[in-house]
């Protein structure tokens, strides 16, 4: 198992047809997940064409998700961490937390994927809508959108299978001013599998 | 008032102050709505971070979106058209007709941004995700998401003021397969007005 430490992030190559299992070792923490096409860093998985084309905001095993081209880049193939996952949220960054009262740098989720890009001597235009795995943002009343802990446990994961060749990055979200990561907003590791 | 021709888009300047009031000339036309930070199109109106910063999907009157950077750009003032806009969908785009089963090229509000930006001399390096003015996309039991006929009428408007120095652009959604634009599937021009 490859670690995404606490408060960080990591990016890793995909061929078509691998799969990367995502595991919320510690139960409560959110992992923020982006998707680029391999060689083209424009053509990123984008949640607002996802939405589209699954007709759903919350994912399902089985649901595909595409890129801003519209084509497949991953399929959710496994989930047992309750199947609560959130489309709907910016990726934290540091204006987020200036916003929330933060006077110093805060890490965040958007600079966690530059540099886990960077590691792999790649750099995405913009920061994409990510697909924020195990959060939990509820629409109340069909409109509200609410903060909540997340509902998955420990050792909980779910599989992404690659429709195409690309590259995926994770994020363990540094926020810790609010329940996103469990009401003891203690932001911690979690952990991510590769097979053929 | 300014025409937005039936299936083309427009842009245009807005000091920070002035308003825009886009009126729904038929009644049942989707406008899809962007606004970039004045001298860095890299900086632009973003639904996923507005969505954090209102707390809602929908937007109501009182409500300010943020660019990508959290920085207030458009207050929604005014609206008398039932209330109802996305924030989920992204523009319709060349591959979204593709998937839909043309054959050849559609008019699409990807290229109408595009377009409409060149003719102030400017582009977006990308295409974010709009704020579909007009556009009926209800969330059923909490996550399933539906395309429904405007509840707008004919001559309702909303009214958007700017919070900073921008750039401005609409397209009259030139979708005409599903009942984006109403039941006729018959997309039409709309209108908009800048006041002091």
């Amino acid at each position: 198992m490859i670690d995404i430490p606490a408060r960080r992030g990591k990016a890793v190559h995909l061929r078509r047809g691998q799969t990367v299992k995502v595991v919320n070792t510690a139960g409560q923490q959110v992992v923020d997940t982006w998707a680029f096409a391999a060689g083209d860093m424009a053509e990123f998985m984008s949640m607002e064409h996802s939405r589209v084309a699954i007709g759903r905001i919350i994912p399902t095993v089985g649901d595909t998700f595409v890129t801003n081209r519209r084509r497949p880049i991953l399929t959710l193939i496994e989930d047992n961490s309750g199947g609560i996952h959130d489309t709907l949220f910016a990726a934290c960054d540091r204006w987020r937390y200036e916003t929330l009262g933060c006077t110093e740098y805060h890490d965040n989720c958007a600079d966690n994927l530059a540099t886990a890009l960077a590691a792999l001597g790649l750099a995405a235009p913009h920061t994409p809508s990510p697909l924020n795995l195990f959060m939990n943002i509820p629409i109340v009343d069909g409109n509200r959108v609410e903060v909540r802990p997340p509902v998955s446990t420990p050792g909980s994961h779910v599989a992404l299978r690659a429709e195409i060749d690309c590259v995926v990055a994770f994020s363990a979200c540094p926020q810790d001013l609010l329940p996103v990561n469990g009401r003891a907003m203690q932001p911690t590791h979690a952990h991510f599998a590769i097979s053929d």
